[in-house]
């Protein structure tokens, strides 16, 4: 047992395996194709559930009801139901998201330099190199 | 035609769709639950195909098979063949994907943080909340 333990350690040193276990937190929560998006589209200002839809492009009304069900649950997103007749519901970020802040503004500017690259590279195309 | 674009301009500032297309962009290349990991993996060193799977724990061979072709593909992971016998293959991370250490630490921080947040709402439970 004592051998495989240091074989593995061989191929991942503590410092990589502790960056490894903190992106997978990352991850767990914010990762996927929708979250980080809503969470920008709402850092715009609170919007109704089909302005959210009209923003968030591509996203279906059951996807974008899960994904803002377990935004709110992660503390990101709240729901605010206004007593207007008739009843309006509306989604804002939290202060907690706020903390999001680096993430996005890191992704954001990768995003804007990696698309310069791919312009510079491929001066026809717009879009970004494949998935 | 026209009132409609101004309809979509109410819902989403000129701001938050730049900062929605750079963040699309960023996803697009690097978004998904296995590159990013990937990419950490290898900032650690070069390593053999084994060594990384042993590395980013629950990835498939399969899927990291296709991860690491869509790595090379853009441009983050170079496939080194060691002219040894038997022939080695070892994969490692390219200049350019270090232009992502802003988003890694990031992501990082955050999860490091997020992890504290959690640990301290749930004293018991040591695993990050629901996605």
């Amino acid at each position: 047992m004592k051998k495989k333990k240091e074989e593995k350690l061989e191929y991942s040193s503590p410092a990589c395996t502790a960056r490894l276990t903190s992106l997978d937190d990352a991850l767990y929560v914010i990762g996927g194709k929708w979250k980080l998006k809503i969470i920008i589209a709402l850092h715009d200002g609170a919007k109704r559930f089909n302005e959210l839809q009209r923003t968030v492009l591509g996203i279906s009304a059951r996807v974008l009801s899960n994904e803002l069900k377990d935004l709110e649950m992660n503390g990101f997103v709240k729901r605010k139901v206004q007593p207007d007749i008739p009843v309006t519901v509306t989604y804002e970020v939290t202060e907690y998201s706020h903390t999001l802040q680096n993430v996005l503004d890191a992704l954001s500017e990768w995003g804007i330099k990696h698309r310069a690259k791919i312009r510079k590279e491929r001066s026809v195309s717009t879009k970004p190199a494949k998935k």
